[in-house]
C-alpha cells in the first residue's frame, strides 16, 4: 500500500476509513452538504442523494483493502478494492476535491458489470 | 488537473500519453515484459496479453482527459475521463508498480457497463 500524508489525502481517508467499518454516520461527517459526485451511473447532487447511492454499498461491504491513496492540498485519490455479498472482489476508485475538511467534488470509478450481473442472477 | 512528479510518475504519464496519442507502439515502450494487469474482465499476464487488451481501446479512442495524477518512487495513480466511439465518457483509474522505468504491475478500473450496453445495442 502507497500513502502520503496531505490535508486532502487526511480527510479522504478518514472518509475511507469511516464508510470501509461500515459507519455511514461519520462517513457522512466528511462529505459536504453540497456534494457533487460524478458516479458510474451518473451525477449525483447533494448530500441526501450520496448518502441513498451509499447506503446498500455499505449495507453489502464485508472487507475492504487500500491499495493506494495520494492527495496533495485540495485533492486525493484513494484506490481500493472491496468485497460485498454479491461480488467477492469490486475495486474502486474516488478522485475527490476537498474544502475546509469536507468532501465537496467526488470522481468514483468502479465497474458496475459484476453488480449487474449478480442482480440479473439473484431475480 | 492535479499533478506531482515521481520517478514511477514519469513513466506512468510518459504512458499514459503516448497510448492517449493512439501510438501503441511507444504506449508499449512503458510495459514491462512479464507485466501482470488486473483489469475488470480478469487478470492479464505479460505484454503480449496487454497489448491484446489495449489495442481495441486505443482504435475506438477519440478523446481523453487527465483528472489526476499522483506517484512515489514504484507506484503511481492515473485518472482520467476517455471518449471513445461507442461510449462517450469512459473514466478510468490505473495504479501502476514501476520498476527500471517499466509497468510491472497495473490495476485498472474502468467500468464495463456502458461498453457492454453499446455492444448489445450494436448486434
Amino acid at each position: 500500500m502507497t500513502e502520503t500524508t496531505s490535508p486532502a489525502l487526511d480527510v479522504a481517508l478518514a472518509y475511507y476509513r469511516a464508510w470501509t467499518s461500515r459507519d455511514l454516520e461519520k462517513a457522512m461527517s466528511y462529505i459536504a452538504d453540497g456534494i457533487v459526485c460524478d458516479a458510474p451511473a451518473g451525477r449525483l447532487e447533494g448530500a441526501g442523494a450520496y448518502r441513498n447511492f451509499m447506503a446498500p454499498f455499505v449495507q453489502m461491504l464485508t472487507g475492504s483493502t487500500l491499495i493506494a491513496a495520494f492527495g496533495d492540498d485540495t485533492t486525493a485519490v484513494v484506490v481500493y478494492d472491496t468485497e460485498t455479498v454479491p461480488v467477492k472482489s469490486a475495486p474502486g476508485a474516488e478522485c475527490v476535491t476537498v474544502t475546509d475538511g469536507k468532501i465537496t467534488y467526488s470522481r468514483f470509478i468502479f465497474d458496475r458489470l459484476p453488480f449487474e450481473a449478480a442482480r440479473k442472477a439473484a431475480t
